[in-house]
């Protein structure tokens, strides 16, 4: 039986309250789309297993009082924004520009269980940009979006970055 | 500078010829479906990226003038026969129960851009028991389809194996 | 736009009823343990990101007024199940064999906040054995408990089998 | 804080004494290989990650007095068996068959590092039947190769079965 | 059946057109190569399933009658560019450099199906150097290669950023 | 069979010479810990199988006379630097705070087989913190520790940057 103790002389309290940490969670969300005048077959209805990786960035708590000593955000409520303000709202739904034209858009609408009429084309690229404008606003201010990564399939992604966008 | 010369006496071509190995490769779709009268978030029109892994059994080719020596198939073969029989078929469509009223089917012919309407339920465990059906009939008489495996989801997947339909 | 009709003369209603279909889903949970006895470093406590693969078989729902239609078992209620007997108990804890003496075990009751002893080592081996005693009971009866997969590293696994055990 | 005592009426020793598990470990090796007279690409040299999972089955180790106490096979000991007898041949070699005419070989064995010359064509099948039989030999009696997976590509892999040659 | 009308007062074109976004593709191909001069087993020649991760930045189409609408780059077009300057030259080839002496070099060019001569070393970070080169001559001018990420095994890779190199 | 002789006459040593490349390895280890305080399940002693990659960033070494020829820092250095600093010391361990009360950490050194205790609460966030400490000192000059990311579980990581920290 051994027993390691360890001493930082040159990692302390101070450290950890002025060291930026970066924290990522990864959401699923299943979703049909169709993209509006495209000239290949996404113009089609036709559906992703869409893989949204949330990632903060801030200073780990530095007040061991607090139950989330150590956390730039505790994972738990950072889960709980994102679903309530993209997994629930996307997740088995299907996605489309408000740029179709009325009778299109009744049927999606009494077709679908579940229409998102949103006022873009709904390509990855503008996917993610939009949840970054969900996301941010409901963050704690202790905390930065830092970024987004939205996968649409296996092996294609887009991202959104703070550091590209002020 | 080292070669190693290695000699199996208890290996030979015979043994090649009578053994059975199993070969298996994997596809990609991206699908939209709906679950008429599910009660749930299914029954919406929603979407997957679909992985398929099929799986061949059969005698690696014994003979040291055919191209194909040493394979149970070609994986160019398999994958030309799965391209054309299901990601053709499948990838970038809608699917829907051929039980949804005539109306509902009109609106969804004209409101989608490729809508495959099929004769059962489209649950992933319905899907793989009618791509077992599509692939069989064009595999050559030296492969046995030994089986499916069907990812709807990153963690959930149906299967259909030969043996337990025999 | 184009709407593709696909008839099948032979896949009706009763292939479906008669085939056997496997369906499987994924579950994680995160575990610490200790191997009493063991010659290496298993036997300190340490801990692994587990996950679950449960799959079972049986024949897709065949009556089209079921809510489950075209389905073995809906993945919700398998999920419901996996949860409650599985994860509930073994998430977040340490598990340990009652055969550690008494003081031991009293100290890690005290000294953890959610130690489960069990009657055998906790290796991967024993615990999906175990595993399948605890899902099995709670099965519905239309459906098979066809195997469990638990890998305990990235590269590790253990399976048990119905099959092998019958 | 909260304890569990867990009580098994139905789950005893005897159970694991007499219950077979499957056990897998995942390993790696860097190859290049050709296929002499293929009639595509990989009559080229060119290589591959491969990825080897050996499954052995057999009866969890049923004396609490033996360190692999719960184990079908120590996961050391297997890693030492497939190391020695896959991983040290074939890894940062290059694999072509005995086939390739005396003067090919011989440029084979002096332009190359590490040359492996083996009695049969190696592809994925191949190679997969002549890994059962190396790690066959050398496994202890109270376990049973049950079953081999070998990728070659990420999407593609081949398997052998104790039971589909028996 | 519901419909969600969503309304962005904050989220519009103009938004769109001036957001940078990034895209990323994954590719694979198999190659084999050598290390000339390299103190480990990495001198021989042997081989990878590399997987090559392209990353461009740049802003969507704001354009609602382009067909690209919406897209920093269509993926089609990114995966044409990719396939002819990357894989078409590397998929199932050997690399080598050009510092092997002449007699080796002559040996290589006849025993290999597809030998490529490079000028530099080819380890992983010489080669995502020198994809970087081939990629951006071919791209337009409305995006920018942002990074370029080459996995030689499944555990390490290399990547290019524009951003270190500028 | 071809021979492609590829000429750069953009790309050349001295390109290579002042070309900054990153370079990343994956490690593993299965580590067990408790958070002191924390509200959530968390607190009890816990598992989890980490990931952490490793990040450098330099110029690949421009001396062909030099065995690293091509490389920025030879995979096997940097893997024995990492496993002495950071996986011999975590693997098959249990984590806590030097703050737990005298009485249940000697507790904890009894109860367990190898207890590291450490200065600071054994979040994600600030065990990627210490790691970054640990590994910056055993680096050469030559090359630059650009990032660690380190996974906690399957979907959820902590990162630390060297540019987040100047």
């Amino acid at each position: 039986m051994s027993t390691i103790l360890v001493n930082f002389t040159c990692y302390n309290l101070l450290d950890i309250m002025t060291s930026v940490i970066r924290v990522t969670k990864e959401f699923h969300f299943e979703m049909a789309h169709a993209l509006l005048g495209y000239d290949g077959p996404c113009k089609n209805v036709h559906g992703h297993s869409y893989r949204l990786f949330v990632t903060l960035s801030g200073n780990p708590v530095d007040d061991p009082g607090n139950p989330k000593y150590g956390m730039v955000m505790d994972f738990t409520d950072l889960k709980n924004i994102v679903r309530n303000e993209i997994v629930k709202v996307f997740d088995h739904a299907v996605v489309v520009s408000r740029s179709f034209d009325r009778e299109k858009k009744e049927m999606f609408t009494s077709a679908f269980g579940n229409a998102v009429i949103v006022d873009y084309q709904p390509t990855c690229e503008n996917l993610v940009l939009d949840f970054s404008d969900r996301i941010k606003s409901k963050l704690p201010k202790s905390v930065k979006l830092h970024s987004l990564r939205l996968y649409e399939t296996a092996n294609s992604f887009a991202e959104w970055f703070a550091s590209d966008n002020e």
